[in-house]
């Protein structure tokens, strides 16, 4: 049992789904969440530079005493996580690639399964890689880079978007992909338009929470748990950029909390005689 | 267009999921919660009692202008989506039991689908009937009462939890069922130790995600949703019973908020150079 946190590390903001899904199956496990937003996206970036970023963020979560490390980051997790489990011998390294690949292979029934990412996860070929040793799966492999920007803002219903969307998602509708990997973090929170898109027929994987699973099944399985009674944990987040930004778009990730809960005797509209 | 909230209804704390995954799909629509924390659970009541308080919560929703009705609750979906539609025509009901339904026949590939839920679910033979135009379909239901307290008690990795789990699922794994519906709106804040047991070959439906791609479906369909310059919505929370107790029980459903935000010149731990 260890009362460490478990460390989570994104470029920016996209990791707080995977953030969530944790604190949702684990919720009482403290986390440490590090964004590198100051120097976010990582797409963009030569794999060398995402590498030596991305480990950088790394050293400073072992450095923390982090029990286990999660690379909640498409970008990061294709171009260093051999170099993350070699450097860090003895703490357990999740990704989110491998965990969505697996369920997608699990689930589909036709073999064709369909991948919208970053440009730079669908050039890296991480998923190609993945499905290496699958041949009967076919994948069609999209980049979206748009939808990060509509996430952010909170837009999920403009034509603008429902546009957007139809035209990055026609090659996965054309090739019959029954299954479809959402390969960046950001798209958990576009699940209702892209669903509408592409119809209910086809199962969504979302690599947050095939993640969140993983990072069960290791902590479990490793004895790493913290004990059950033990207080309440206290989560952390921390950003090299703006904290200020990252806390305002932060919230559109994690959700509104309950603050004031009314009752039936707050106005005389609701009588209830329970 | 429409500025009205959308009521959510649930007998207690459950329907949070749902309400989650709603205001994850849609952040720009404003959501009225009830919960009738006061007479829950409805699982052990007889139906005609479920389908009265039931109407009387709904009926205040609509007093208050919702412009659509969520039915995040299984027990009342299946004992009185009907009058629901008749008793508020005009106003689109969604309910949590079809959307799963219906998900899980486009997942399966071997047509053993398995269902677990509260007793009352199980023995209204709800599903068994969303299944009856599917002959194909074998459904294995289990009734998992206990469930409800671990995900309360915010427990999802005591060896207890993993006994009671192994123990309910059983039958689910015997039958060998390639998916599995959650058809509780508790039951996503267990994806972890449930899929831990049943293996990460198995397919799981959140009625959560499912009911929430309903909603985005009708409001788009509809041209219901609020206008996308809208000020940011006012989400209201109402319980029959004690606010405080549904405030510490709701926040295990939606989970923690970013408060302070650290940066790296807070601590010389944190020595970054971008």
């Amino acid at each position: 049992m260890s009362d460490a946190p478990i460390g989570i590390f994104d470029s920016g903001f996209g990791g707080l789904t995977v953030a969530r899904a944790v604190l949702d199956q684990l919720p009482g496990e403290p986390i440490l969440y590090l964004g590198d937003s100051a120097r976010q996206p990582y797409g963009p970036r030569p794999i060398a530079e995402v590498r030596e970023y991305a480990l950088e963020m790394l050293d400073q979560l072992v450095r923390e005493g982090v029990k286990m490390l999660v690379i909640a980051c498409n970008s990061a997790s294709s171009a260093m996580l051999r170099d993350a489990r070699e450097r860090y011998a003895g703490i357990p390294v999740v990704e989110v690639i491998f965990p969505a690949a697996r369920r997608a292979v699990a689930a589909t029934r036709n073999g064709k399964v369909g991948l919208i990412a970053t440009h730079a996860t669908v050039t890296s070929r991480a998923y190609d890689d993945a499905f290496e040793i699958a041949p009967h799966i076919e994948l069609t492999s999209v980049a979206c880079p748009r939808f990060v920007e509509f996430v952010e803002r909170g837009v999920t219903m403009s034509p603008e978007l429902l546009d957007v969307a139809r035209a990055y998602l026609a090659p996965i509708i054309e090739a019959g992909c029954d299954t479809l990997i959402l390969g960046c973090t950001h798209y958990p929170l576009l699940t209702g338009v892209i669903s509408y898109v592409v119809g209910d027929g086809v199962t969504l994987v979302s690599s947050a929470d095939e993640t969140a699973k993983d990072v069960y099944r290791l902590l479990h399985d490793r004895g790493m748990a913290r004990a059950e009674a033990a207080a309440p944990p206290v989560h952390r987040f921390r950003a090299t950029g703006d904290p200020d930004v990252f806390s305002a778009i932060g919230r559109r990730f994690l959700g509104p909390v309950i603050g004031y809960v009314e009752s039936p005797s707050d106005t005389s509209v609701f009588r209830l005689t329970p």
